[in-house]
């Protein structure tokens, strides 16, 4: 089958014949891909960032953000059936150990990442199990959902602990009005009542994020955290959902938050670096949040199909992968780009 | 009356008849002090560290951790009646703002701090409201519970944070095995079935924390981190509770945190500094910690009343209060110094 | 002052005059009425079926759904400024009691319900107190949003509790798409990411559930059980949310209920009877549901200032009170009868 | 092998030669039984009362309460190895459904039951799978803690809620001091602040009721209700864990329910029969519970190991079965009656 392998770091993928993933063990499923969103992470694979922490062998296939239909299906397979349509789960999970036993896949202490440690969905075909596969609508093709799998899954992830720690009325601000930030605040106005105000710095991404729901769009001018202000009568707000994490965003996100507030770390670069007496005197919480369980993801693909979370999608035939990269580095994908093989 | 009063920073109190309070409110309450807890932060407010926080003008009455007998209500008060024995909650708060009707009364906007930027409890008398008072057990004497008023309800407040966020047989660390640390141990044994870990440089203190019920014991020599993720199979504890907060006790604390796991944040001092990345990859938390509401403080009471947590105390006459004051900064003090008026 | 007064049950109330309410206690506020919702219970307390339960001597002013403007406040009102639009809280609570200090208002031990046990809003001028005013935005009016305090606020918490305990995805039945009905579905729409399927007998009313958000309707006509089933898959709904609980609706009701499910106890009438065996086996919750608490209505009055929650109302001169009352016997109200002084 | 099996209803049981069971799927584990406990539902299963809801076919092996070694394990097992010394959950869940993948294992939706459904431990060998295994500490051993595997489970489940339900110093009533009652007692002692009143019309039980960590103890000689009032000052218990159901335990028990208190129902056998005025006007709920999930079993078993969670047992050789049954139904067994193969 053809497939996108990375042959080196720092070079560029190439589109090759591999043979077909075949099922190995009871519960493994085949899955041929339908579509494979293009994301950041892919090119900083290509960098060789991820190198010394996946520990992956090259060549192999990327892509971790995956649907399509389901192939083929082991012995011990229960849950899918040939010809299902699907989303994966990014993370291939063990299903015995504590956390995988809670819900907490997550945190799965044997869990494999396709397109990360093993060959992902670049390609014809994927192997995962059938602990990753969730049914999606009829409704739904998977390139409109494919981008949802890792990227959508994070944001709807902490959207939802918003959603549970704060009560209707109180206010949100989401740092970040780009991929995540998109579907974050989608997700906090289909399932939650608070009031969502965002930053960004960029005007054309706020007119997107009002367009989409955001009750109030700040410009991140240096204004920003006594505009928040403003808006909060003087107390700050209850909830700080911070999806850029760098360049100063968690100092001016800090000094947006209420006493007893939340704050939600999903983007990383820079270090929390606060006062513990400030942290104790306005009894705040720093919230760390990673992708969402496979629950999350199933419950992500019911508010998609009901309309209430899209995205924009700009698509591109698996023979184009070098198009699509080059355009999403040179930031000219409106929306996600997604591969159709 | 007789009272101790702050005259001036880097001077010593002063022992000076002073007018007894009065009724002013209707939800006024008088209390006749039985006994005042000599604390840290009284050293503190004597260097002026307090001054500009606090905006106190001198002179006035210090003491926070204040128990003893009700002596005169104002005509609004319902729960309370004169002869009653109680302790204080520290703080004064207003009872109508949005926190307060959430019965968060730490986070009141118009709370008043009785010994800090209002007179005290090193007096014979201490005006306060029907808000702050709890009704002790007969059993229980204000000298034997004055010190838990603040100190403790801090312990308490963070250790029932720590029940909430674990399952029985979790592990808990608990960074610190002073004053805080002691009812902080007592408490979790009392409140949750997690085993308890207790790390601290003072083999002495370690050995009261093994008699009062910490499960495992560990001198904070360089080998703590190791130690505790042997307790746990590697993994970490599911929380850390930090009761120092500073000469990098942080860095270690989030070294022994297992994924998933929470951060409780009680002792200050230094920055908590850790890149958002180690957050979100590990998904972990961090949370702050104030004194308790009211009904922690009732709580907390009962639990005294049951014998299950207790205080080693010294007690002072109210006149010797510069004695207790110098016992507690060279460290000559056994458990709590608590004054008698 | 004119009031609308109960002078005898199984008799018509009267309008008389009676002398405005003053200044009592120091948080005592007197609201001047803009609007009192008129209310079913105001139909049975005619009828002496409360007389038993509120001991309330007669003559009284009846009306307990009530909104104005602040007209005087005591001395020790710092929440609330003359001049202010305002609803009331149905209950007036002491502040001092464990349940107060929670934020559990509607537990409090010491409580008075003006309309129902003390004097009410058919009337120029009420007394509450500081403890029961929430200020309401400028662009609400007291006819908009006076039977949102009872009525309204019930619905409100009942529905707030189904966000609680569901996830986005999952079903919630709401029975009886009524005056509280239509509350509960703009709320959970509002504030959750639940699907909401109403039953009702009335093909009307489940036209107007459609507009105002309902997913689903269903005509109950004996087939409401299967069609709930079909439309979870056969594993019934997560929530069940009754607002009807008599005429045999809770036993429809809780064959509509999926395993580990929660049914929402709001209407009353029939009994809860159902076998220990079933509930442990399905292992399934009933919760109670009384009126909100004063941050509830904070929360709702948001909602309802952000034209989340709207009112079907017509509205009547004070002195028309009988004329509203009587088209409320007889079906002839359009949403809620408001009556303005 | 040996096995017990039942022939036929209202017939005594059958000890046999079977064959061994085999390893079947990759999840699959063959446990050597080192323990079976023989349970009040062994007799109900040979009267027949379980026939029409089980299904099962005749002969098969009884015994749902399972402790041993694993004697071979399924190609994908990684959890566990052969030799370790395990309890079994009492269900085998699929690991792929909805519930599972929330840890909610016991609703799955498609388990099995050995001993009810399928063959069960009254044998040498027991076939389960990966999901069901625990393993347990070096010096427990399996006759120490296989009757923990389902009656134990069940009361560390709803122990377990009323621990989350409650606050420390609260009330919590346990009604019924027997086998699943003391298993309650302890839990809620170990990991809960609550106050443990027990209440059972036997005084033995009582006394050791108490022996094992009861605060206070009540005859249920029809003044249980009042003692429960006088104990809590009039206002009744936060929480009531009802371990019998029947005989008019319900009734009784609702009467000791505080305002906003939480029911857990675990014993069974009558209706909970309550006017819906009374759930919404004392606004209590009825939490159903079911035996605990695979983690709730891990957890008990670190209780278990600590020493705070402890049986008393009789044990009999397999072969003697039948004196177990006899003394079990005569009312003869100190404790909990074991088997040993």
């Amino acid at each position: 089958m053809k497939a996108v392998q990375v042959v080196g770091y720092h070079t560029k993928p190439q589109l090759t014949e591999v043979p077909e993933p075949r099922l190995e063990g009871p519960l493994d499923v085949i899955v041929r891909i339908g579509a494979a969103g293009v994301c950041r992470t892919d090119l900083h694979i290509l960098e060789g960032q991820w190198a010394a922490k996946s520990k992956v062998e090259l060549p192999y296939t990327i892509g971790h953000e995956n649907a399509g239909w389901v192939h083929a299906i082991g012995d011990a397979v229960t849950n899918i059936n040939v010809g299902d349509k699907v989303i994966l789960h990014p993370l291939i999970t063990c299903g015995l150990c504590r956390a995988c036993r809670f819900g907490d896949d997550v945190h799965c202490e044997k869990s494999k990442f396709p397109g990360i440690d093993t060959d992902g969905g670049y390609a014809e075909y994927l192997r995962t199990t059938a602990r990753s596969v969730v049914k999606i609508d009829d409704d739904l093709e998977p390139a409109d959902v494919a981008a949802l799998a890792d990227a959508g899954l994070t944001a709807y992830h902490a959207a939802a602990k918003v959603a549970r720690a704060t009560r209707p009325g109180d206010t949100c601000v989401v740092i970040g009005a780009g991929g995540l930030g998109h579907i974050g605040i989608q997700v906090l106005k289909a399932i939650s009542g608070v009031t969502v105000v965002v930053v960004d710095r960029n005007p054309a991404a706020l007119r997107l994020a009002g367009a989409i729901g955001a009750d109030e769009t700040i410009v991140a001018d240096g204004t920003e955290v006594q505009r928040v202000l403003g808006l909060t009568g003087g107390h700050g707000a209850e909830a700080v959902l911070d999806f850029v994490g760098e360049g100063g965003a968690t100092k001016q996100g800090i000094a947006m938050l209420r006493r007893a507030g939340n704050y939600f770390v999903v983007g990383y670069g820079e270090n929390i670096d606060v006062p513990t007496l400030d942290i104790i005197s306005a009894e705040i919480n720093f919230i760390g949040n990673l992708v969402g369980s496979y629950n999350d993801l199933h419950d992500l693909m019911t508010l998609a199909a009901q309309g209430k979370v899209t995205l924009h999608t700009s698509t591109y035939p698996l023979e184009e992968f070098q198009r699509a990269l080059d355009d999403l580095e040179a930031g000219r994908v409106r929306g996600r780009a997604i591969l159709i093989p």
